[in-house]
């Protein structure tokens, strides 16, 4: 298989993941299950679970059924987050990747639960693992701890309260790449460390993979903001120079877009050296992060 | 001391852990931080934390400090709860507890992301007790299970789907009973079951603990009933009578005055009765709750 029907098939199988991950209620509270698996089962790149199974294969990782746990449960924090941005009383959206909203579909009183119950579900997700994996409790503890602190005001909640803070205002080089680091590269930053941590990889290993998600999390962040530049509204399927439009502070407003395509190269060129340093010939990892940095949308 | 006096200073210590608990941030979002706190210190019964640390005692528990963290992630979920209750597409309120609401003070983005802070932290919290008492990791990872479990959909977000599916509509006893075993109740069971599980109660204690505890979380309730149809105005420092303005079902509603009040106290004994097969002579806990249930408001 080459690279493209690899991904496809790993794609279907963290598709499977999630879709296994939802309870199966049958009570008063079902609509609830509804809208978080309408929420949850709405495509997308699934990234971050693919990058933190990613690294535990790296890490020759071998319990496939703690993984997944964590697979799911990070996935659905990056959900509920996208619920809440949707709410009218935040980004105001009522489509997201050609799906109607969450909050549309089901009432913004449900949005707001459905979001809660994700961010909740998560964390139940990952303490599971205790009753499942007791000999592995040191593990799990310290996967649950970098999933709260990556997630929190530390990580990507902390990004969003300052990006909500700076709509409609200038802001600085220095703002928005605090924003872009938290809201983006925090969830990115977990995801690699939650794949070392739960492969038994070493404290010193761990924090390496938090310095490559970072690169890899701000070069994904910078792309997103060329591709509002330089892409077709046809390609990327919604409106481009809408960043221009909205007066808003984009990496190619800041440096101009030749400067921002260097630094995009720069941080991938790092972060896959890096990267040789724990597994020299992981191709299909090296292959993935090109795919995720240098997209068409 | 007395129990009036007693129970102040355990207040008092409550307020405390919970002022403690949370992160000293100085960076771009420190505004979070401050609406977390905001709604987090605004005073309050503090019934969860404090019937947590009573089992606890009660189970001779002796790590006051692991302990805290619990107490402290149980009053961020119950507070989180009651912040996005307040939004305008829940409950729509103004004022709790006679101050603004965390979304009045802060506005409606804040007040959304306040609440998800508080629940992300309180899980944060509570992971944190891994890195602290490492040797503990089973009973920690047990107690985050059940927070989880309590706080989510088979607990109090639950609770919560099915009051606002059926707010404005004709509801049976039995949803009525489904509400409030699972909005009130959840967190009042988790409390006291995790209160046993730290001090390492065993398996039948543990769910001795839930069984009195969702005795109580009814009684609680029940009176809540009573006192909109008993009370004064001034007393109570809200509204009475609302409920029938309102057309709610309530208990009273659904059984009769009479019959509400014999609920209680049938409920009332048997959570002592049951209590004392575990510690016969624990009169601060029989006060206790005799003071939460019988309450004036």
């Amino acid at each position: 298989m080459n690279f493209k029907e690899l991904q496809k098939v790993k794609i279907e199988q963290i598709e499977h993941i999630l879709k296994e991950s939802l309870p199966k209620v049958q009570g008063e509270q079902n609509i609830i299950v509804e809208a978080m698996e309408y929420s949850l089962l709405a495509g997308g790149k699934r990234i971050r679970p693919m990058l933190m199974q990613e690294t535990y294969r790296m890490f020759q990782g071998e319990q496939e059924e703690l993984l997944h746990l964590f697979m799911a449960a990070m996935e659905m924090i990056h959900t509920y987050s996208l619920v809440h941005d949707d709410l009218p009383a935040m980004d105001d959206d009522e489509y997201r990747r050609g799906r109607k909203t969450t909050h549309i579909v089901y009432g913004e009183d449900m949005g707001i639960l459905a979001g809660d119950a994700l961010l909740n579900y998560a964390f139940e997700t990952a303490a599971s693992a205790f009753e499942k994996f007791p000999q592995e409790s040191l593990k799990i503890g310290k996967a649950i701890q970098i999933l709260g602190k990556k997630a929190g005001i530390f990580g990507m909640i902390g990004g969003q309260v300052v990006d909500v803070q700076s709509t409609g205002k200038q802001i600085s080089g220095e703002t928005l790449e605090f924003i872009y680091r938290l809201k983006t590269g925090a969830l990115i930053e977990a995801s690699m460390m939650i794949g070392a941590v739960l492969a038994g990889a070493g404290t010193e290993e761990i924090s390496g993979m938090e310095k490559i998600a970072q690169k890899i999390g701000m070069a994904f962040q910078i792309q997103d903001d060329i591709l509002d530049v330089t892409s077709t509204t046809q390609v990327l399927g919604k409106p481009v120079k809408s960043d221009e439009k909205n007066e808003k502070m984009t990496y190619v407003v800041w440096k101009g877009l030749d400067k921002a395509k260097e630094e995009v190269e720069e941080l991938s060129r790092e972060a896959i050296k890096e990267l040789r340093k724990y597994h020299p010939k992981d191709t299909y990892l090296e292959e993935l992060l090109e795919s995720l940095i240098y997209r068409e949308k």
